[in-house]
């Protein structure tokens, strides 16, 4: 299953090279995945509320050209079970003319108690299951 | 009493226009408000692990010229008093030639749990007393 | 005439008083106005690309109560042609339940290659005289 | 050589899991690399005041403990010339007691104008080349 989902940048998040600064990709790569999950049924406030939290374990961004204040950007995003614990999101992020980035986001689930790794609810790991097959 | 503090414009803080971004001020200062109250002994950090939260209540920020990347900022502050809950930073932001802006925050202590107004610690309120006179 | 937007609290943009950080309100208000004038045709993008810039000259918060996380903020804005140079946008912001805070927000038309003050173009100053009425 | 530098965690770059938000190491690091230059005799603001950006191509983060609120981070950085034209930092972050992060950013230098890729300025190619050795 492929995600898709559009962001235009916000001028708040343009720099003086008059693109997108590279840490607002971050940010919104974390929007898209959010709405991933929620297209799943899966509230992620609701995860939170429940004890769970997915923080970010590894990042991997490659940026191939800039975006510009006011653009959609779609980001295409895929996501893997890697584990009980740990899951990956994969995202390609295209205007309508170019390639702009590619990304790599690896989440772990913890406990919101103790900060240790746990395993995901079932209702998550079932909702990933089904969108990473 | 007037702190003196310098921050340096980040170059992810500008934005298209080639100047530090509106919005970013407001993280400035908050900066400069915490280094305020360390330099009088208070730590915000073990002020909120001992219950108490000062959120923003009113925020006032005339911009007169526009600070640009990697100048350093000065931030002359002075803090007042309005009542045991309430407590007010005015700041003149300066470069070495120029008058950039002018702000007032106003916070307002609250209590972790319920979020209500509340009276501040007896040591935060002898120190911002000094601070004040 | 009164615009109305909603933008849903992102997690980036809350701190750990687990609430919307208050700067990040002055974000989302530039998302607003540039949504407000794209309704009535106005491309800020072009503004900015013929030669005009509309900083932000002042800011006025009210800051009532927190927002939370993934919450969704409606903004109700209306505009005000202060001048041939300058414009006050008020906004509303509000959730399902709360009265959130209240915002002013003043900007000025300078030239792209001197920043200096300067009359707004015909297209812009009509659209805004209407949108005001 | 190993360049040291230290920043403070924000209030402004927490978020609701009430530990430094992962979009914020990206800026941060962007300030010790600025620094890093700097301790070289080399002004980045220079540097795209002569034609010349370093933006960013390649992103690579490893989180392994979450930053809390006002702790102070080290960043231990280290700098590769890939070739004339791209170079990479690579900086451990750690705290008084714990291993935070580890990163890998790569940059790409590219001419202001056509943002085409361009051999770095002779100067900046032999600061990096004694500071890599």
């Amino acid at each position: 299953m492929v995600h898709k989902y559009d962001l235009r940048v916000r001028y708040s998040d343009t720099d003086k090279m008059q693109r997108l600064h590279h840490a607002a990709y971050v940010e919104y790569l974390e929007v898209v995945r959010i709405e991933f999950l929620r297209s799943l049924g899966i509230s992620y406030d609701a995860l939170e509320q429940s004890g769970y939290l997915l923080p970010v374990s590894k990042l991997r961004l490659n940026y191939r050209q800039g975006a510009r204040y006011d653009e959609v950007l779609t980001f295409e995003t895929r996501v893997a079970l890697d584990s009980r614990v740990r899951l990956t999101f994969r995202s390609e992020i295209r205007t309508a003319d170019a390639e702009i980035a590619t990304a790599e986001v690896e989440l772990a689930c913890i406990d919101c108690v103790q900060h240790r790794p746990c395993k995901m609810p079932d209702e998550l790991f079932e909702a990933l299951q089904n969108a990473s097959s």
